[in-house]
């Protein structure tokens, strides 16, 4: 029996798991919830799955789980082996690293990158007015934090190095969208190189590149 | 050597690290970083230390690591052993439930108690004045982010059970300022008995008790 994920190939959260699950050859069933119907708040969703209202959650037999970066930890202790890609490493300090960017992308990245995704791009799929000034406080915010994103990936392709990690992987579904929706310049500025090698390095990898060709 | 982490023993996410540490019978070295002076924001730390200029940091010989969550999983997988607390069990389904409620603790938890928190307790400290509409905003979200807690914890003495882990540890240190600074009704309140046990049962530790002594 395949691996359940309830939410939406097309959700952010959702697809950080389907990349994960795509890097590692793991076959998914994705069982897409009805949100423009608001089924993640139905009272047997929150009681049966998700106590929030909130997707995704993996169902795998009797076990099941919330929070999407837990799931993809679950995925890749669970599949990673010698045959596939280390997307968390054995090794105390590079885990731990991975760990510590993991970090990083909910407070310094989610506080930017994230509420700019919201206010440009959520905002209107519900029917919202997008609010420019904040827009363009979080923009400002997006530079100042890609400004060290570029000190810390200074001579790396990857955050942990040479290497393709689950550190990578968390930071591509809000990354991807505020690229597309009016940072692309700001990632790619000639005053950081390093951020810019390194997204062209992430989002170019096919695990993702099909994570959205959905 | 004793690993250092530089920050402030009376700082939450110091805390939260020597709580684990306590609970570990690890010696840790606290570097004390003068916060009133703006040390954390000094060129040299920044580039040393931190690149976003927070504290804490631990340091263990060649090897350094930012993120208290990412800090405390470090000092579990180093030291825990057949002779001490399971603060992170080896089974892989109660493991993945750890991470599952440390990401709410940072998400859920964080964006009402942790900002809580900041008007009621760090306003003051740095001599801001409390936004005291904001303070009922965020105690009526804490509400109601605590109902929830107290579903999730039915049945149960700590998150993962009958077991004092690390998803608890993760809590304490805002909770316990919260708890301090005007929500312990909302914490014992006859509506989330579980709520109140569980609290009782985690703030009671002596690790913890030992941690906020100083």
């Amino acid at each position: 029996m395949a691996i359940k994920v309830i939410g939406s190939a097309r959700a952010t959260c959702t697809q950080r798991i389907i990349a994960v699950a795509k890097a590692l050859n793991v076959d998914l069933e994705i069982e897409t919830l009805d949100m423009a119907n608001r089924a993640h708040k139905s009272p047997e969703y929150i009681k049966n799955y998700q106590p929030f209202g909130r997707i995704p959650v993996l169902v795998d037999g009797d076990f099941q789980l919330f929070e999407s970066r837990a799931i993809c930890r679950y995925l890749v202790h669970k599949y990673q082996n010698k045959d596939t890609i280390q997307l968390i490493p054995e090794d105390l300090q590079q885990s731990s690293l991975i760990e510590q960017y993991i970090s990083v992308e909910m407070s310094e990245w989610g506080t930017c990158i994230d509420k700019y995704v919201y206010e440009t791009v959520f905002k209107k799929m519900f029917g919202l007015t997008p609010d420019e000034e904040k827009i363009a406080e979080l923009r400002k915010a997006a530079e100042q934090v890609l400004d060290v994103y570029n000190q810390m990936l200074e001579g790396k392709d990857y955050l942990l190095g040479d290497k393709y990690t689950l550190a990578d992987i968390c930071h591509l579904p809000y990354g991807q969208h505020a690229y597309n929706a009016g940072l692309a310049d700001v990632f790619d500025a000639p005053s950081r190189p390093n951020v810019a090698r390194w997204w062209k390095n992430i989002s170019s990898q096919p695990s993702w590149q099909a994570t959205i060709a959905n």
